[in-house]
């Protein structure tokens, strides 16, 4: 197609395209969009290798003109310009997250591109803020997807946009080093089943923290868990002495790091009186542990089970911190669950979440399309959802007098901005061209100039700035438009003069 | 975790692991095992590079030794054995699809990566596998998934493990550079609409294939269109003069590839009338059509009628091929339609599917597990699902008399192979330990060592090849594990030695 606009001599047509998506992700009335920054970046690399040409040479008929080649081996940027909404802002449906203009067979050949970086990334986006606003601001959220991601590439994806829709923390240790995402490790259970008995324990010495002899931290180990079976009223031939050792060696390693997965034998039996052990001996030696891990069976109850006995030994032992040491989960964490353990009253202070957030299963596409637009003229098809507003649009949000947003208003482009204060006759789509009256207490453009004829206009943010702009422009929605569970619609509005004109092509085309 | 297998010397401890799914994906009997080649091939990459190792220095607490690190500077797979089911093989749930041995530490950190290279990997290809058994042998079936993939990455997983299960082409014209399948371009809507009469053609010109005058292909066209519309009995005013703009260009720029969109406006008072038109004035020139798009609609009656008029337009102006012009289909695409186009007797000969494709909504992960098992051992947990069966298996496909496969067998490492015609006393898993009686007409030991000791024994095949073992292997499996309504699920089972030490370590871990 590309060659056709180029046979034609089209190519180098100004164009303008816009990218947004038909209807709000998961039956919410928000989403968050992202992979902007990624998507400006791309821009900057678009170029046909040697390699590219000659492969295309290849698939192309052989009819192909030699000066198509040529003219490929130009294509770069340098043309395009490029508007977003900031990385991170709340967007709503049919409201253009990105504008482009350029050359026409440039901007087509974006389509794609700019699709994959934005489409999943804002999806994806979306699904962390929803997990974030169900475990409110206190739980600490863990992203676990990279083995269900689609391949390494799809991980690094989840990992970052998770971060920027809420999330604090990753598994994903390249995510890491790439994008300073702060990463936690976790202890698996095949480490602790590579362990028998104390005896296995090697090297078997810890010094106390302060300095000073170190001590036989198995021996110690075991001597705690004496007097926490006492305590909790256990035989204290249950707990499983590999676990214990397991326990052990990991503190050894990781002393100021010392955290226990509690589910590989039994909970109560075994892996809670083995960690209240290692992690009294630790702090007879002066550490901390930071923290348990629950990754099976129920979590709420267990996580109540694990806090009232953590409480009874700080009580018990006069560990004023053991009460509160983290309480994390995993297994297959879902919206639901994170719900219920608010709901519910758990104790837990960490969420573990991998497949239910990278893969989106209650939608695991976003549907964006990117409209290019030459001139103003309506696309008719069979299908009425289909049919796309015409022209590049100026847009505004519009916030009400407490600070909220209230609508998106698009307008065309040489209109006058939108007043404070002034009344203003608007359209609100999807309500059959009724006329509605606003007066918005503030107007901010939506859109920002990222990139004029292929120069850089504004630096982009850093993934931490994205990520605290996510989450205020997500504060500032209003709560009817961000709950979850049936929210009221987000109004999205044209002006009169856009009405009108979408009104007269309707009809020219009739 | 990897330091405190270093710190307690246990890291190079001989270890194996075994990487399967728990039950298969969407609610079918059967999957299609891929990802094998990029996972072995990645483990030749297996190294931490000096930023690699600097940035773990910088998140791992300032207490890990630096013998820690420069362990870490030597890990790579040279002690690494792989064995494996050949890629594309039909695999069942449970039976390990990979088997890894080497020093713990190592065959530890190998977990995430082998998972990450095989769950997608393995989902998408057993997706594609069920739109190539819906679709029947016949049928094209493209790949359109970019847009909707997990990042550009993802895009190409998601095209190259398509084409594994059976896909014909893909829109990716990456993923055709780098692995070579077939790609295939169409038409966009916005080219359409970026013509609006026939003076905008240019260049106008096309010289007949068989060489002389070069003729204006645009008059040409239109008288077409006249011979069209009177023979539709459509006025001839009707069709979209854009439209035919748009594909007298195209049809100039690639007359022996000429091919047809045609919902932009209407197909049967514009799109249709408009190709035929086009096609019937190259025709003249000696050039043929290769094919038509629908992508709104109604697409079965749309293809009848299409086919209805392409062949009446055959029959009247004597062109003998062109009542057979392949049609093709996009929009959405699911399995449920594909299904619905086989069973209504729709006209469409190629499928485009995208989203349905590549995320994999009816399930969009396979829940793979990678266990690492250094000595025969139970997980006991809460959830009895998530019980594994220990040690290395050796693991063998029994096949029936009419060379249809009828069960898995897993065997201890050191029982002999089953004999092919004798009896064998087996233990179905699920089946609550009751034994059976079964013999094997043949047997294929399921798995091929591809890597020992770091070193290559077995070539890995090509993607070509792969792909033709996929649909040979999915060939041979029995119609009842084949269907995906209710199909009868395919049997695993365990020889009687392996049951007994099951038996034996159930009871000695209560």
């Amino acid at each position: 197609m590309a060659y056709a606009l180029w046979r034609t001599g089209r190519h180098r047509e100004p164009a303008a395209a816009e990218l947004f998506f038909r209807r709000e992700p998961f039956g919410a009335a928000f989403a968050v969009g992202a992979g902007l920054g990624q998507a400006l970046r791309s821009l900057g690399a678009l170029r046909f290798s040697a390699a590219d040409i000659a492969y295309l040479r290849s698939v192309l008929p052989s009819t192909t003109e030699d000066a198509f080649f040529d003219y490929l081996c130009t294509v770069d940027a340098s043309e395009v310009t490029v508007t977003s909404v900031p990385e991170g802002s709340v967007v709503f449906s049919r409201v253009p997250l990105l504008q482009v203009k350029g050359p026409l067979l440039v901007v087509q050949l974006l389509e794609t591109t700019l699709l994959c970086l934005v489409s999943y990334a804002s999806l994806v986006a979306t699904n962390a803020a929803r997990f974030r606003l169900l475990a409110g601001p206190e739980m600490k959220l863990m992203e676990l997807g990279l083995r269900r991601a689609q391949g390494p590439d799809g991980g690094l994806s989840a990992s970052k946009y998770s971060y920027i829709g809420g999330f604090d923390y990753t598994s994903n240790v390249l995510a890491g080093k790439l994008y300073g995402i702060p990463v936690r490790g976790t202890v698996a259970h095949s480490f602790i089943m590579s362990f028998r008995s104390l005896e296995e324990v090697q090297p078997r010495v810890l010094s106390p923290l302060a300095g000073g002899e170190p001590v036989d931290l198995p021996s110690l180990a075991e001597s705690w868990l004496q007097r926490v079976c006492e305590l909790l009223g256990t035989p204290s031939d249950k707990p499983n002495r590999g676990e214990l050792a397991a326990f052990v060696s990991y503190a050894i390693a990781f002393p100021q790091d010392f955290q226990g997965l509690l589910d590989t034998y039994c909970v109560m039996r075994s892996g809670l009186p083995n960690f209240c052990a290692v992690a009294l001996a630790l702090h007879q030696l002066g550490y901390r542990a930071i923290g348990v891990r629950l990754d099976s069976g129920d979590l709420i109850q267990q996580s109540k089970e694990t806090r009232r006995v953590l409480r009874a030994c700080g009580a018990h032992f006069q560990v004023p911190w053991f009460g509160s040491i983290p309480i994390a989960v995993s297994n297959d964490i879902s919206e639901q669950n994170v719900e219920d353990f608010i709901r519910e009253g758990s104790e837990i202070d960490m969420v573990g979440v991998g497949t239910n957030l990278v893969t989106c299963p209650l939608q695991p596409s976003l549907g964006c399309v990117y409209k290019v637009n030459g001139s103003p003229c309506l696309k008719f098809t069979e299908e009425e959802e289909k049919m796309t507003i015409p022209g590049i649009k100026a847009i505004y949000r519009l916030f009400d007098a407490a600070g909220h947003p209230f609508m998106d208003l698009m307008a065309l482009e040489d209109e006058p901005s939108p007043s404070v204060g002034q009344e203003l006759v608007v359209h609100v789509l999807g309500r059959r061209g009724e006329a509605t009256k606003v007066r918005p207490s503030a107007v901010e453009p939506l859109h920002r100039m990222y990139l004029r004829d292929g120069q850089v206009c504004e630096e982009l943010p850093s993934l931490q700035e994205v990520r605290s702009h996510a989450q205020a422009s997500l504060n500032l929605l209003s709560s009817v438009h961000r709950r979850l569970h049936d929210p009221q619609p987000y109004p999205v509005a044209v002006t009169e003069k856009l009405h009108l004109l979408l009104a007269e092509l309707q009809q020219a085309s009739q």
